[in-house]
């Protein structure tokens, strides 16, 4: 996976919604371009988030691309083994020239 | 969401190894390009059924398109209204000349 950078929101546990926000808000500053990242369970959130902000918010995003890979995640408490995890990319942009 | 054929695999709740199996069936015949369809949480397995293939079982499967849309869903039982729910569908080929 990519290094984390400015034009990416990290996409955890906690509902949909907030996450739209923090979308929102990138696209409504100088933003053009906005990466979701995500990993297990929070792929379909990922998913989530981008069919709600451009069926209700922002109806001229784009999702330029799409990339799914494998991410090793440290082991867990009790666990000698790290794991492997799929992750997704989902690259969203938005050209309007106001 | 396209039709139904012959080249897709639905993606449902099961564990994702029983998916795994259902595309090295697939790939291991004349199939040349299957889609994978998920909706909701199992956009997820679709996910991981697709690292799992290509990192274990078959090295030359390619990505070749993946796209994500929502699907209208009927009603649950004691809902009255319809229900807007992510889809995945992820396109694999397998171009081997053997």
């Amino acid at each position: 996976m990519t290094q984390k950078n400015n034009d990416d929101i990290l996409i955890g546990n906690k509902p949909p919604m907030s996450y739209v926000l923090a979308l929102i808000t990138a696209f409504s500053g100088d933003q053009k371009k906005v990466t979701l990242k995500a990993r297990g369970q929070a792929i379909t959130t990922a998913v989530d988030v981008t069919e709600i902000t451009r069926h209700r918010f922002i109806k001229d995003l784009k999702v330029t691309k799409i990339m799914i890979n494998t991410v090793e995640m440290p082991p867990r408490e009790g666990e000698n083994r790290s794991r492997m995890v799929s992750a997704i990319e989902i690259t969203l942009t938005r050209d309007t020239h106001t």
